[in-house]
């Protein structure tokens, strides 16, 4: 704002550098959801499986087993996978987002700003043709509820 | 108003000049949104990004990357993308208003009094055609609703 | 109505003159909109753009650039639009509010007050028939909701 | 109705002539609409245009001018076309309104007076098969609404 | 009654002779419309014609001779038409309702009081016939109504 | 009933001649209409004709003479009418009701007895299938409405 | 009862002869409707006809002859017609009447209680099979109606 | 129940004789219907036929040899029927009702039973399913009645 | 349960012999409906014939005659059918009652049991897809029901 | 748990051996239906035969013999088919019930609880639309319900 | 989040080894459903077989052996199958839980973000239609409802 000769560095008047614009500032490790996105995903072993009656009783091998071996699957293979993945994904939803916020900012609000404006005459028109042809239609058809007499006994 | 042979240079009494017509009146760059248009585009990486449960923790490295990217991403792709589309949609709204204001004041507003005025006649007509055809009508089919009689026991 | 020799020169009892017909009479050029028929066209930069957030915000030189262009823009369009079009169209408007009058007042409000009376006629006649033929015949089909006995519990 | 040997020359006891039947009786040129019949037609240049805002006033010549425009080419326009299509106007609804009060007092009202007489037969036999026929089936339909018990829980 | 030789010349007692039944009653000239038939048609210049405002003011003489044509015109026509065709409309009537009255009192009303005798016949078939099939089946479909079990929380 | 010998002449036991049934017995030739069978009959000049106003008066002459044209030709062509016509028709209805007491006396009422009989056990049956069938039916389907509960807040 | 030798010739007890059934036993010749069931029978001359004023007045001696030939022709129709077709019609409802109780007494009556038996089993079953099915269905569907909640203001 | 050798010869105990199983006891003569099952059957000669006014007597003679007529041959033509065809009749009823009890009693109890337990199980097949797949679903189409909110003014 | 060498031998511990099952435990023969199952079948002559009026009198010997004929043959049909039929109906019922204990006992309870646990899950499938799909929409189409406004007069 | 090197022979920390797993443990065999599983299936000889009355009872020998055969007979039809097969049915279900609950257990729980995730995320998809699209369209279709006005005389 | 040079090695700050993830955490082998997600699993021989009336007893030696033959067979059937397919079944819920995981915390939510941002603008188009052509439309149409009149007798 002041001078306009460095155009290109300022944001809200302030130099723009080409570093991290986090400034270092470290994300929590420990608490990785503190807006409580996805309670219903704290899913272990016995949220899952149970077996109810001696009756029905597997092994007791086979039981401890299952028990070891969904909770290391379940564990890797998400660390796997979002190692991976994870990655491309936020890039991508950076970009998206930027888009997103563009596009509405410069050019849906000036459009719906128009919109209403050019939508306004329309129903001034639409209320004086309603008001002359319809509304008297729709009082004479409601004569038809004028004569209900009721009759107690 | 007063001398008439300057008639091109007067707006509201005033002269007018080929200069900016903001006046050098500076714009507010801290505080860009004053009418609240867009408060739902405020967007960070944990309003869209969480991890529940420590069963479902990605790699630490995995996840500050993540956090870095996608910020770093999303303000630099804004940034770019509106200093490459800004300045021509800014000039397409402005012709835009321009024309739209025109079209309302000069033509829509006229024909809307001369419309209310026509319509004032049809619909005089129209209420005598409905007063004599319909609404005897309509009265004398009421009259099925004549004979109700309830009998409580 | 005193001398009916000069009866091309008066209206209302005075003479006609081929002048200006609003006496030189001024029209305000400060408030152009006495009866705001308009209000809803009040519109500013701030009323279609705003940027809500810093990660959302374009470098300062666009913002302002955009500021600049969009209000000057619109102020020039519209100046000039209204040069070249508002003229002609003050004279359509002229002539066709004259005619619009001339119409109302000789042509549709005796052809109203004729319709009056000759729908005046059609209307006993066709009430007539109502209460012969459909009256007795809906208050028959009204016996059907005569029988209507309700036991509580 | 004394003497009726000059039975062409009296209406209403007085002898007739062919003079002016409005006796030089002068109109009121001041108030031409005493009975109040267009008031919405009072229609002026701030009625249909305003300009709401600085940002969309157009120069102030071209605000003169429409308005000395459009108030002087209404007000002519309206004074040829009634010079020119007036009077035979006044002939012709002269002579319409003449005819209709004819036919409505020598044909209407005695076919609606022999109407009415002959509809009271009709409607005397219509009541009388209405009620051996439909009136039965009408009460006896009713009787599905005979058996309604409500219990309250 | 009495002397039956001349019975050809009686009504109600009296002889009737050819003259005028009227016996030379006078008809009130002045006041035609004793039973206030046509109220609605009392209309007068001032009743069809207006304008409104002074910028739809026509020129002082097309006002003037408006309003003496349109009132000389109207009167002239109305007495014009009824000379040439109201005498034949006369008896015209005279011989519709003459007609009329001996239908209705010699065909319609015996026709009529035959007409509801045989009817009652048809009545008391009819009753059975309801009163055995259909009320029976209209009470037993009434039955679906008989489960209402409203629980009020 | 006490000497069948002569049984052709007696009626409720007195004995029958083929003179005149009414025994000379006069009928009132001054109030034909004992019984107020046609009162909406009494139509007079004034009930069908009548001039509103100054401006739609008729010559005196036109006036009168259709007042005593109407009045004389309706009451000669309804004597001349009746004249002609009201003897076969008094002889045709006379026949018509003779015949019409017979059929209702000797056929209509035994006819109408045994129906009744006969109905009674086509109604007995009926009434047993509905009960049988339909009434379940009906009831069954009644539990449809069973479940209404209804909150208020 | 007694001695069953003689069987044809005892009825409840009593010899039966071939002599008149009514023993002798005369009838009312005087008040021929004791039980009252053709009140709406009673027709006479004014009961129909009637001229309700004087401008409707036939000639006094149509009236006259009309009330004497009305009369007497209605009352001696009756007497030939009823003395022709009397006699075999009151011979054809005597020998309906007694094959119609016959039918009644020894088929009807046994067939609809056996009828009734049968019916019963019929509606075992079927009240069995709706209180599986259908009930359930009908019960179901009717918490449709079980969320109702109204909210006043 | 005592001594099984005489098995064909005992109902109840007692011994079977093939004589008559009314023991000769006598059936009242004078009171045949002491269940009153057919009091609408009670028809005599008023309750059929009646001449309500003088101008529709018959002559004596034909009105008294109706009375004689249609009582004696409606009394004749029962009894000879019954003579013909009252035995047999009795007969089939007898046969007819002893083989219906026949089947109640031996096939349609047993089945009803049987048919009751089989719908037992089909009809818990039948609640389980509507449990699981309809109530859901009543229910949920039942939230459409859920906001109905009422504005009282 | 004690010695599982004799294990055809025992059925609730007591050994079970081929001899009859009855033990000679006789069945009460003056009393054979002691559950009230055939109340309605208790048929004699006058629940079924009657003879209201004198008039419809059959001869004496008729009436004694169908009297004894019906209560005879009605009794000896029923003991020779039942002779005849009944024996082998008590043996098939016998058979049938046994082979549905079996059906039931051992098929269709276990059956039922698993299908209610099937059904367990189908159910809980339903319900999230209902709640997740229909709920919404239900409750959304009932905000047509949102604005009743109603105005007392 | 404690040593897994004996795993296949421990269920719930006991040694597992192939002997009988119900331990010798008896099952009461007088009482055979402790659950109440099938009190509708008591049926004996008088749940299901009946003879109301004198008029219809069979012979005594026949009535005795129905009931020693009919209980006889469904003794032993039900002994000899549960003989037959009751076991091989009483395994069936065994193996049914095991495999019925692995599934459940194993496979229906796991996917229960995944597919209750994936539709969270589709009812909110859901939610967005029709909060979007069809609330506002149901809110303005119901304003037809928004001028009921009731007037009460 | 210190030394990132071990990045592969942390996950919310400890080191990660590829041990059992579950430290050797023993599994409760006696209450293997502590969310009692199967109660309704339970069954034993009761709950499925019984004999309700000794008319209906089995030979003991079928009922004893039927119990011992369904328990033992139900027992080693569950645990000879769960042995074969359990653990394969284990692995294969973890990797589709870290999957499901993966996909509703990277993709789902945010698009769920973005969707409603999109959806927001539609529906600020959405409604200013509808409050432009379908309100005005709705108010008119329930303008039927205007005049409905209660008269109670």
């Amino acid at each position: 704002m002041a001078s306009q000769t460095e155009v290109r560095l300022t944001v809200g008047g302030e130099r723009v550098t080409a570093r991290d614009v986090t400034r270092g500032e470290a994300i929590d490790l420990k608490n990785r959801d503190p807006e409580s996105l996805h309670d219903n995903m704290r899913i272990h072993f016995h949220d899952v499986f149970g077996e109810p009656d001696e009756s029905v009783y597997s092994f007791d091998c086979v039981w401890t087993c299952a028990f070891r071996l969904f909770t290391n699957v379940k564990l890797w293979t998400y660390r796997i996978v979002s190692l991976l993945c994870g990655l491309p994904l936020a890039i991508y939803w950076g970009v998206y987002f930027a888009i997103l916020s563009f596009c509405v900012i410069w050019c849906c609000e000036p459009y719906l700003k128009a919109f209403a404006i050019e939508l306004g005459c329309v129903r001034r028109i639409f209320n004086t043709l309603l008001a002359a042809f319809y509304r008297p239609c729709a009082e004479t058809i409601g004569y038809i509820f004028y004569n209900i007499r009721i009759t107690r006994q």
